[in-house]
């Protein structure tokens, strides 16, 4: 049995993650740090990662860029991997991470959700089946009416790594309507749609002749990185010092 | 039993309907006007309309613009009413047609798909309903790759439909990523995707607080205005003359 | 500016009713009412409604069964309408709620959704154009794997507000593995898909000759039926007495 | 440049290949052969397989069962790769292929649209990915009112190759309206929808907490087996002796 440790455990992912853990029988959450103490757990929880002297194996981070560099001096000095999923890190944030991992296992990943990672893994692989047969490929991502950039960073990071596949022959396209002209091949297509609550909305679809090819990803709360933070603590827990990532993770899953 | 006869019976959308007819038990096909003679057909055909003496309740008409004359005076002088669906028309045949109108029943439509019509009103009644209750509306349109203007006519019909219903108050935005902004209100996003063979499928989102009501109709084959031309046929037999059209028909299915 | 009193405003919903409520310029809450008086709140509120003496307009219940009577003596008394949305009321909280609607309006709909009764009023409106066109009905529902019955009571009553419109000649299919037969005419497909935390999806297909109409309805929590009961309170707020439900307040709409 | 000669050249395949072929500067159609000679083609016809000396590096077959043995031969005593897409071979003509195949490259594969092929391929990535963290896996099927089994192969094929990835561990289940029970774990929902003209759509939906992905893949007409004939024929022509079929194609495109 896995003994976890979550840092950050009274936010709302952290909440999430316990709840989830009940559903597991190979790891549980032995204790929480979070400097809100007011919630009711079913675990000891530390105001301070210093103060926690529970034995753990694996750590999960949901808190504070501030508090990160605590949190991996504390991994280091104990030997204990780490999911590190804190969003808003500074580069020398990044760089302490990478020193670290030389001593000790951790994973590190732009986007934590499982979905939207094997997402761009199945869409790469399309693109190496489909590109060369005349499929056009176009991406339309949907968010809520709040949100002030488009495309969202997901829909890039999904262009580019269909890009890779192409050898970077492919240009964007945003808006077809400035412009009269027949689709050119060597073009993906990127359609922000805005409406309502919308969490998060990925499709690629792959046009073919008379043969069409749709991936899509849909997430309706935040709590999705709950699910990659979980395969993450498990894939993390017995691995050697390195940095990890999502593609380490699905790789690992073949 | 209704007699129709098939002005432009051996174009492709004359044999769709001549096919589809089968299905139907109070309508039949009694003759075909065709310059070509070449194809197999269970109703007699004639390479001109003159030549025409199978009377008639009805005529639809899939033939080319040049025609179309002809068939008005035909109409006219022996009171069959007309379903115009040839396409191309100009502004003096228009003319005719509307004049002939005073006399014979004469049903011409913009689009004569039955779908696109019913979406159409469709989304008229969704947003009277929930415009007011804070639900954004985009509308997603995918077409060919070899389609060279976007977006396509018809989502500008439903654009513009949409904003009758709101007094003309709302902006089109076709590109959302050339200014960082929370989506605006008074909005209807309009998105070109193109690829492949896509006949047409025309989407209308309505996105608002966690409930997401969509609209969609999808063509296969141009072959969907045979259904609207035969309900068109259907509608129009008894008929007082006048100009008619799709929301009429809709009307009339209440 | 209507004055609402918010019967049960420490529910989720109630709460979620407050939070949206900030964006209309027409409506104010000026009070609540609930046994749990613990959460902070920008009106007062009272433990029981008998100990409210804040003038309302309208009250919006969303309390619990044993609590309607008690809401409803305090309307009639003082000539204030009510929407109720309190479910799992008896038979004779109904017919309590009925008497009650002779002396001030009252509000009281199975589904207070807004888009799921807009859903099925497309519904009909769809299967009167369509269904004489030889458009074959399915619907498919989609919910969380927690969920007991199946189909959902929304398909069902989605099935059943279509079939009213076809005179009730058409039968409902489950499932099409059992026979091997071509699809009989009369006949609409329910299929019940059950995966994962799927709050809610509701469509309804129309698939002709190479034409498909779509009608979808998807919810993301329940707080949908927040904005239903917004718009029933401003819908009865100036009526005469009676009951009134969500096709009332649709038919309102036009 | 590949030089294709293309059995059963008339048909509707046949033609769809060679009006494909002019996207291609790789490979060209040199001959046809077809018994039906009537139709105006840009190289030459023979209405016999043994007539033809036009020379060739791989030939593509679309005729029919009792023209197959004859192909082979031809193809075993020139040493040409044949990729046999004709379907309603009975076991003694699948001996055939696969004795041939010491001797010449043979492709033949149970669904030769590459499009389905990777929708496959893909499915089992997926749950390999995502059954281990609770996603549940229902396929969706939609055909034509005509079809008579359900569901399709196709979905039962993806459903085996799904479970084929889960240790065959899961029962398939098509409908849920006769229990009452929460949906249980080790289940995949088939679903067959049946309407109007669909040619066929298939989907994988995995649902998980919070977050859906789906893979969907629509064809709209039965020209898509061109496109995989093509992919096959470019696949096979300078590969050793052996019977190849739609993975080995998959695994060649990494």
């Amino acid at each position: 049995m896995i003994k976890l440790l979550m840092h950050g455990c009274n936010g709302k992912i952290g909440q999430t993650i316990s709840r989830l853990l009940k559903q597991h029988d190979d790891i549980e959450l032995v204790a929480g740090v979070d400097p809100y103490l007011d919630l009711p757990n079913p675990f000891p929880v530390f105001a301070k990662i210093d103060e926690c002297d529970v034995p753990a194996d694996v750590i999960i981070d949901f808190s504070t860029a501030t508090a990160v560099k605590g949190l991996i001096d504390y991994c280091v000095s104990r030997h204990i991997p780490a999911v590190v999923c804190t969003t808003g890190l500074s580069p020398e944030d990044i760089d302490y991470l990478k020193e670290a991992s030389t001593q000790v296992p951790i994973f590190f990943s732009a986007n934590m959700s499982l979905g939207v990672n094997l997402l761009i893994a199945l869409a790469k692989r399309a693109t190496e089946v489909l590109a060369g047969s005349g499929f056009d490929i176009e991406i339309i991502e949907k968010h809520h009416n709040q949100k002030i950039d488009a495309p969202s960073g997901t829909a890039l990071a999904i262009a580019d790594a269909i890009n890779d596949t192409l050898d970077h022959s492919y240009n964007y396209r945003y808006d077809r309507t400035t412009v009269r002209e027949k689709r050119p091949k060597n073009e993906i297509g990127i359609h922000a749609i805005r409406g309502g609550t919308i969490v998060g909305e990925h499709e690629i679809l792959f046009a073919g002749n008379d043969e069409f090819i749709s991936l899509t990803h849909q997430a309706t709360s935040k709590e999705v990185f709950a699910v990659g933070a979980i395969n993450a603590a498990k894939f993390l827990v017995h691995k050697a010092p390195g940095l990890y990532n999502m593609e380490h993770l699905l790789d690992a899953k073949h």
